[in-house]
């Protein structure tokens, strides 16, 4: 029985995905997602100096991924009745910027592999990694501004208004965590993590996407405080997913090291379990394991988390977390987007807090 | 006889600054750095995480320094009848995105001292100062949102347009030096210099300044190309004295090491000066010196960089550089400028072009 299988053993079944809603998701990902590259490709390649800035802008956009941001977005937007064409620059700009974050996020994290190959800062060095992910934030305008031509000049800026907050939600919650790890923090629970991805993973993965769409399809006609609630249970659903496959996933599919966070000491819903549940010598085991530097972290440090995690069920507690965020997405999309005619965007909203948590 | 002295000695004497005109530019800086600095302390503060973030991003600012850049906004817009009211916000703006730019630079650069006190990375890990970084550069957004009450919504996206451009602009600027450094690339000439210089600090110190100050006086009425030689000419001769600071400027005013620039391998117009006119044996030395790690770099090596640089008067090349583009600049000065009524504004712009070369 392989690790995961173990692991998901003792976890709540998964969620049964109704008849065709993994294969709707799966299209819509695909059709929106090739739309956005398209726009996406056309900002990050341009100019010169191709070799110090431009090739590596243009890396981590050519190494594919499942553009989720950009869909979201797109799909909100036409809930409302607008086009692909009313939100596509939207959507580019949140891929850029997506981006700019992973770039920046591999070098916080010290990060090795990224969708399958070394990060960029290990190809070119810090100092040109970190300028690459500022050119990546910089183009990230560029569609935003392009937004005046298509929508015109008031509701480009409240979009931009909308970006403004998203990203520092995102810097906000990035040093949060930055900051845990950091000053080796041990005394989390669930509510402070939660926080935290509400921050750095909700805000710009769902929670932004869904209110940029609404404001473009309303044509700033709608609150959109209420798509809070939704987009904030299938952003948290999605990172604790996230994690999850940073332990169990199929590396290949996964694209970045496994077991990368424990040597990382990032303060997973799984860590945060772990120092909950063990044994106080085990507890001061992992505090003086995660105060090390990284290099200094090891298979047999892996091994060694990966045992307790185990003996005190850390995945399977993080697992029935996730579900049952799953479900409270599934539950607020109903009050969130209630009164909208049924279609195929309004049912890939649905079906997306089904998706998240079985998409490994 | 001091270095600085005996260097300056061979170069040509200091243009006699016109009489009160050091004494106006002194004052308008005062006057209109004191504006900025209370907008962006208003920004660099707020909120949590205190102390993995808002502590960071409100460090740099609160070290004082210059506001010349927000000043030069400010008294471009003034010389059309602009308010200060009017200007504020961008100036604000432009602070925060040359703290941001300060705070990536010192970490590619590796730099220990800024203005007198360590850098924010050395104070705080990569981590967290990349995140800091981040944030000043997502703050600058907020006042240009502003905007849009004191200008109208049009103004404020042309303004964001063009500071989209200046950053653009300045990730390439600073992704040919990175590269130069990185690559150990040696065979540079002037021009190569003056190319890099004008992307990496005109656009975001004067070009840019120039130019929104001219939207907003003008209400986009003006050809803003018309300040583009002016305002490189001023910013060239600026970032020329800014490198000559580093070598022979008193330690306590200029706030970063002395010879840093050495030890870190900047390509100055001293440094390639150096390797167009020293001996193959020299430049050769030179090459491998400069192709070590950082850290590896001592105090000899300096000592035989600058005595070098001495020999083949590369302090005094630079200088005659840096004045001659001085003058440049006040002849683009009555171009740029022409048909303006006469004002202290006007007079502190026209003053500028002899005290970016006198200002030490």
């Amino acid at each position: 029985m392989s690790a995961r299988a173990t692991a998901r053993a003792a976890a709540p079944a998964a969620p049964v995905v109704p008849d065709g809603s993994a294969e709707l998701v799966r299209e819509v990902l695909e059709e929106y997602g090739a739309a956005a590259r398209i726009g996406l490709l056309r900002y990050v390649g341009g100019g010169e100096p191709r070799r110090h800035l431009y090739d590596l802008t243009a890396d981590y956009p050519t190494r594919g991924g499942r553009s989720l941001r950009a869909s979201l977005c797109i799909a909100t937007a036409r809930v409302f009745g607008a086009s692909l064409e009313e939100a596509i620059n939207s959507a580019v700009a949140l891929e850029l910027l997506h981006n700019a974050f992973l770039v920046h996020d591999d070098i916080e994290d010290e990060s090795e592999e990224r969708r399958g190959r070394p990060t960029l800062h290990q190809l070119h060095g810090v100092p040109l990694a970190i300028n690459a992910g500022d050119a990546l934030a910089v183009m990230s305008l560029r569609p935003l501004m392009e937004n005046r031509r298509t929508l015109g000049p008031a509701l480009a800026l409240r979009i931009l208004e909308e970006a403004e907050r998203m990203a520092r939600e995102s810097v906000e919650g990035q040093a949060i965590e930055l900051g845990w790890r950091r000053d080796n923090v041990v005394d989390l629970g669930d509510h402070d993590y939660l926080h935290m991805i509400l921050k750095k993973t909700c805000w710009y993965t769902t929670i932004y996407p869904c209110r940029v769409g609404a404001l473009i399809g309303s044509r700033d006609g709608v609150d959109l405080d209420r798509y809070l609630r939704f987009a904030f249970f299938l952003g948290a659903s999605f990172q604790i997913e996230d994690d999850l496959l940073n332990l169990t996933g199929d590396p290949v599919r996964y694209g970045k090291e496994i077991n990368g966070d424990i040597l990382e000491g990032k303060r997973t819903l799984m860590l945060i379990r772990l120092f909950q549940a063990a044994q106080p010598s085990e507890t001061e085991t992992l505090r003086q394991l995660l105060g090390q530097e990284r290099g200094r972290r090891g298979p047999d440090d892996v091994r060694w988390v990966r045992r307790r995690m185990e003996t005190y069920d850390c995945i399977g507690h993080a697992t029935r977390v996730a579900h049952g965020l799953a479900g409270a997405a599934r539950h607020e999309f109903e009050t969130a987007f209630a009164g909208l005619p049924e279609s195929r965007d309004l049912a890939f909203m649905r079906a997306l807090a089904t998706w998240v948590i079985a998409r490994a």
